[in-house]
């Protein structure tokens, strides 16, 4: 795979913004294999990432951020420059459903998921097999015996000491407390199984059959404080009828559950998500 | 196209039953060209739908419902017996919007919807024009003149006249009261711009674009008294991004809103759909 | 709907290029409202699409194109600089079924389409039922008293005396000859009600039907002088089962060919769509 | 999960019918959890599912085959009569990519696809790794070293061996010799990475981005002799663009080719699928 840098942007829009931005990756001669822009017209607010082959570039990591930083202030802008060669650590918590957490260290067995993955978390032992082959260390955090808070600090102080740079709740289900969410604030993503914000909270999937819709989904998002309202990466859905009972729909969901949080994780690790008040720029 | 009889049941699930009720279509010689069946295992209903060739039966409509009747008593059945060649006579209700209603009518037009469309109705007199083409009287209903009361007492009314047997709000912006929502309890469909129950109410596009999801879509119902609360029929979804405002999103999801009140209208007409408790069996 | 230019380039690939053009826009004062860029890695060829708020441009169209002009020779670039006040003029072309057509004609008239449709062509007289309501010229060409030649010959003369931008065929079932299709290359679009390149050529879904496939679908696609073989725009599936006869598929398939064509025909007059070799780049 | 009965039978289709079988089995006492019926109108085909709460039935499976023999004589009848109990036995035959076979391997471990798996086959030794975690006998087919003749010979005798029901070829990079597909008819399920008969043959996704289309997809399939044309199971297919490489489309497919393999395996080991002809009643 080419190794390549990207260069993540948003700030306020102006004239001449984007030939500035331009004009520099240009003056250190940047062969850009990707570009997106978008501009939010309601907001006035432009958000733009480039993906630049590695090679091309005149400049090491360090010296583009040193020489791009007065650009930066100059147009206000929230940016980061990150390198694909460095792999982003990341924690998987996981509870009793195996789908999710496998498909995604199968898809980082084979590649597809371009990063570290140093320890899962479970609130119960069961996902240790599946830890085990994958040789990644598995902790078993015991909320029975140690009490919701205790267990949430242990969590938390796991997740500093593997210096976790992303969390993933494959439906790990146990609510995180305000102060582990503001923490993790756009370095936790969880899946939940409904399409929001249709049936949040709990049981969606019985939600969902008592209501009768004719599709359900899933949905990948940002964990915030405020139970499955945070900002949306992914959604997926897919077609049912009466015929499917509840438990029907809970064995064809998972294929939802299992490629959106798939779709939303791979792109926060290649730096295609951008968030913007409680909604994304999706650069997929 | 072929002439058929429809005989559609509802009933207490047993044993027997459907030995019984093919017994007696065979009994009268009937071809059976579809045949569908669910049996609700959480409350032991059982649904069944079957369509007949008329020229292999050998009693006419009245006949048949006369020998057929006690065995409906037996069994406790709700049914009906319907002949393809008797159309429903349908009303479609619009405002200022036209995409269902051309739809609508166009489908009528070419025969994929097999009815009679006697009367549209509106309340505002824009949608005369397409009404006229195709030569459908049309009814402008005042209401900032009538005043609501006024307003959905003519079109009930008008409702009577034209001995409508199916109403279809085709994005007819003004909410039923109660009292008609009763006296057409299975018998209007509404076409709801949002994946309920998400975004239930008014401004669904709007709403859709504040939350930032990543799907939109539509959703075809029975009214009901509680609004957008009725039991669904037909949904449908569209992908969107970031880079879709507000008004692309109306503009995208109009497409969603035509097919799902298309398909929706198709099934009642062709009495594939079985209101039960507040969901639907869709025997599409 | 706000005014806007739109500069729509592709050329060879090369470190600057969009330094340049950036650096053009800003310098003549130009808001950004979409920006889209590709580079196909395989061969070296950069895709850019900008569309510009019109008011904030210091240049009128005639100066901004000369002006722009030395930059696009330095690039060796093929580029347009089109204005969205100026509507295309776009041909019709039906034989029989009526849903694309009417599709188009009503997604014209409520604004969605942004052109003009001076003239609806037949090869059989019944469509001119529709183009009389939305009051456009109709003209139909007798394929079989004139002999196919002079048909085409006639229909030609047309394109022409209407001074006709696009060309439409909204399931012409006629297949144009090779002369004609040069004379249209990247100006004239085809629906084919197949999910091509499965089932080219005639009767698609019966062929379909026959092959006993799980979904259906549309392809929209500029004509060329190959069957079927032109570059592909858009296209639309949809599921089908055991269940559907040739004739439902018909019917089913309906739905995708109208929103494969009125995708298709918004990206072209948008100008969405950059044709490179019998592949295009689509800037939805 | 209820234990059941799966009676599954396809015959010329004839008045009473299906008043003979519902009779037949009401006259067993059997409560019918699940019932689906297709008139294939254009050979004169019946096609009949019924699921049977296996408590309900006063007979054994022995004693239901022996008493329903003699009408299945009269009617002509193709039929099976099927215990859920009963596992089938599956064979996986997979190459170098991982993603259908540990997909299976999960779904069989959780327990959504009702079987037993005793072998695994690999015509390279890398999958090796998958088989022991699952805890199933892998046998490495050294194609190289034995020749294409000795190797499927060996595969022919491990089937054997193993009283293998159902073949699955999950992405298994060798063409069945004729007389292995003869074998296997009906018993052997294929995925092919495209959406047949779009792209048969050879490295599918190469061909689709070739071409240049809009959506890719896969085929399961029960294999013939003739390469990628047996009677198809399911096909799912993914919207692409202009921005997808041949590898992305590898990515992207891979989600297509799980779920329609996954989709299709279930089917059959239900029973819910009938060849007829060329083309599947799938009873989903």
């Amino acid at each position: 795979m080419q190794q390549t840098y990207r260069l993540v942007i948003d700030c306020p829009d102006q004239v001449g913004l984007v030939a500035s931005v331009s004009q520099f990756l240009a003056s250190h001669n940047a062969s850009i294999v990707e570009a997106s822009h978008h501009t939010d017209l309601q907001t006035g607010r432009f958000f733009m990432r480039h993906e630049i082959g590695a090679d091309s570039l005149k400049l090491d990591h360090e010296s583009f951020v040193e020489a791009f930083t007065p650009l930066a202030s100059e147009y206000q802008m929230n940016w980061k420059f990150t390198a694909s060669s460095k792999k982003q650590r990341v924690a998987l918590l996981a509870s009793l459903e195996s789908h999710c957490l496998v498909d995604l260290l199968h898809r980082w067995h084979t590649g597809e998921l371009h990063c570290d993955i140093p320890v899962i978390i479970g609130n119960h032992p069961q996902m240790k097999q599946f830890a085990d082959w994958y040789k990644v260390p598995f902790h078993w955090v015991d909320f029975k015996a140690l009490g919701k808070d205790a267990a949430f600090a242990q969590i938390s102080t796991l997740l500093d000491e593997y210096k976790i740079d992303l969390t993933v709740l494959a439906r790990f289900m146990q609510i995180l407390p305000d102060s582990l969410c503001q923490q993790l604030a756009g370095k936790a993503i969880n899946i939940h199984h409904s399409f929001l914000p249709s049936f949040a909270g709990a049981k969606p999937y019985q939600q969902a059959y008592d209501r009768g819709v004719k599709l359900i989904g899933a949905t990948c998002h940002y964990v915030t404080k405020d139970l499955d309202e945070g900002p949306i990466i992914e959604q997926s859905v897919k077609r049912i009828s009466h015929s499917d009972s509840a438990a029907d729909m809970v064995r064809k969901g998972k294929d939802c559950e299992v490629t959106a949080l798939a779709h939303g994780v791979r792109y926060h690790l290649e730096d295609r998500v951008i968030i913007h008040r409680n909604k994304t720029v999706v650069f997929a």
